[in-house]
């Protein structure tokens, strides 16, 4: 088959250790399936500020913009953090996904059955849980203009919230497709009793409905949505909204399955280009111990087989080593019981490459 | 002592049956402590929307400035919830706190022993949860600029979201007072990382921080605080942020509890004035038949005792009468295992004015 080209971005913290675990698996699978990838590095993050003096280097968007998916280990940690904005890895994070148009954010949140008792939550209110949050990633709050100024009562500050109905379309389709293929359920969260992008938004989501007839849909005020999704989390199948509530949500929906530390994520554009990442952060605390959990990561992968080359089958075998790997008991420190029994990253790596 | 006056907004819903129950604690208290209260009652939401053709009509508000203080029950209803903006009772609360200058909203966040397991928290993650948002109430997104227009790619809508030094300062200030007398810890919640406003924000509570050594000072990005209220709720005292992420995390932060039904809020502004209401909406869905339970709203008004008028003696007697109804096994329904043995609404309120 033809080869496909992905993008590397091991990034800081933990980034580098898990993404290597990924790319042993993504090596396994092109003896197995027969495929061909053709993989290059680029710095990004907290790495490229050191070394080129910016989160975000040309050339690194050059090498995502040639290839057909990113595959990104996590950026950030304290050594940038009191640094200037454009000294920041989040710039660079904001930039990507403005620069390569990933407007779409997939956040599923499942519950990890060997992680059950992870989560704060009650179990039996945990139980079948299995959501996912699609946040719009490349409008509202986050792209607005911003200003300082002198006020009358001093110096302001001012953030802009835009939304265009071209922005809400898409990500509101997008989201009524996936849901078609889920449980058929979609709440779409806005506060439309406050704000005129929300009331914009919900008018959208009413007028693109009728096409989805088989589609549940519910809107929910963010406020609430904050309080449903801790008391009734299974009730839940997808859930739309706009990057800022959606920041938010996802992050809380995430921590409430109690399985944080393996949760992929998916940053779409238009057609099937894609950036893959684990939703947890660098972790710079344990980072180079070899104590990090390269499950998330490896499941970032897998998603990227499905949703961007269409490998289904590739997929669900990494999913399936997971599986298998975890019901056999081996656990890294994060999610080990006993933590005198945990395996390392690469022993953990090495385990699922062998069970595919 | 002196006449207090007292504006009462009973309100839709629920909003009449809790706040009578309330009256008559006010009553109690008159005959025991030797307090005058003059209460008016004044139209407000739904029901001035229906009888006045506006949710907040000019001598509610005559009645509310000139009163000490505002029990507010609940207001709204799906009756009104397609009216055009300026006949819907949300546009009312908003209006109320802009006019009466209610900048801090604080709503604390507690544990009743007896609805322990009502949470769907774990008990122990639960043990010791007691924290308090403090939510800057008339500044940010909620107040700015909204407009509909014409971009390149169609209809587009905008919502801005200011805030000066001013209005930080004042609400950043009071947060560090409340902790002062709490357990001295403030978390501030902002998005610093990404919105220009966040960074006014946190720059105004880094200059006030040395002015109380005593506090322990954190900063929490708000998807953080999204994820930290469910792993670690107990760990926070006092919280304090801005308007939109302060109606997302006090509505997290008080399902948690699992006592939702049960807590009380108070809107502050300059000086000693505020409006008191329950957390809990206006459940138009048990209105009118006894099912309601007025805790809340009674504690709301031993809040009001306590923050506006100065009465500790009596808010602690109010507070000590509730837990002793419910040590002494009465429920309402909502918060009664065994359905068949609650009590009614007025019996609630009889209980309660009997322990006082
Ligand atoms: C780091 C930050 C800018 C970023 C965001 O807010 O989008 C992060 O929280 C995320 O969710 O990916
Ligand atoms: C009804 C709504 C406008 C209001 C708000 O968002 O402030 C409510 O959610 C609240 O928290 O009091």
């Amino acid at each position: 088959s033809e080869v496909k080209k992905i993008a590397v971005i091991a990034g800081d913290g933990i980034g580098p250790e898990v993404v290597a675990e990924a790319l042993k698996v993504l090596k396994k699978t092109e003896e197995l399936f027969g495929y061909a990838f053709e993989t290059e590095q680029a710095l990004f993050g907290g790495i490229a500020i050191d070394e080129r003096g910016t989160p975000l280097p040309e050339d690194t968007l050059d090498i995502c913009r040639s290839a057909d998916a990113v595959l990104l280990g996590a950026v950030g940690g304290p050594k940038w953090d009191n640094n200037p904005k454009e000294l920041r890895p989040e710039t660079g994070l904001l930039g990507i996904r403005k620069a390569l148009g990933l407007f779409s954010n997939l956040r599923p949140a499942v519950v990890f059955d060997c992680l059950k008792d992870a989560s704060t939550l009650k179990p039996e209110v945990l139980e079948g849980t299995d959501l996912m949050v699609v946040r719009e990633l490349t409008g509202g709050i986050y792209f607005g203009d911003k200003l300082r100024r002198q006020g009358e009562f001093g110096e302001e500050a001012v953030d802009t919230c835009v939304y265009n109905v071209t922005e809400v379309e898409r990500i509101v389709r997008q989201a009524f497709e996936i849901a078609g293929k889920r449980r058929n359920k979609l709440a779409s969260v806005d506060k439309a009793n406050v704000l005129e992008t929300s009331r914009l938004w919900r008018e959208v989501v009413n007028r693109i409905a009728p096409e989805y007839p088989q589609v549940e849909l519910e809107h929910v005020l963010v406020d609430n949505c904050a309080m449903q999704l801790l008391r009734r989390p299974s009730s839940f199948d997808v859930i739309v909204t706009e990057n800022m509530f959606g920041d938010i949500l996802s992050d809380e929906a995430a921590m409430l399955t109690g399985s944080i530390g393996m949760l992929a994520s998916a940053s779409l554009g238009e057609g099937s280009y894609g950036l893959y990442e684990p939703v947890h952060g660098s972790a710079p605390d344990i980072a180079g111990q070899g104590l990090a959990n390269p499950i998330a990561t490896i499941l970032s992968l897998a998603l990227m087989f499905r949703m961007t080359f269409g490998y289904e089958a590739a997929a669900a075998a990494i999913e399936a080593a997971v599986a298998e790997v975890l019901d056999a008991g081996h656990r890294t420190s994060d999610i080990a019981v006993d933590k005198s029994k945990a395996i390392s990253t690469t022993e953990m790596g090495d385990l699922i490459v062998a069970a595919i």
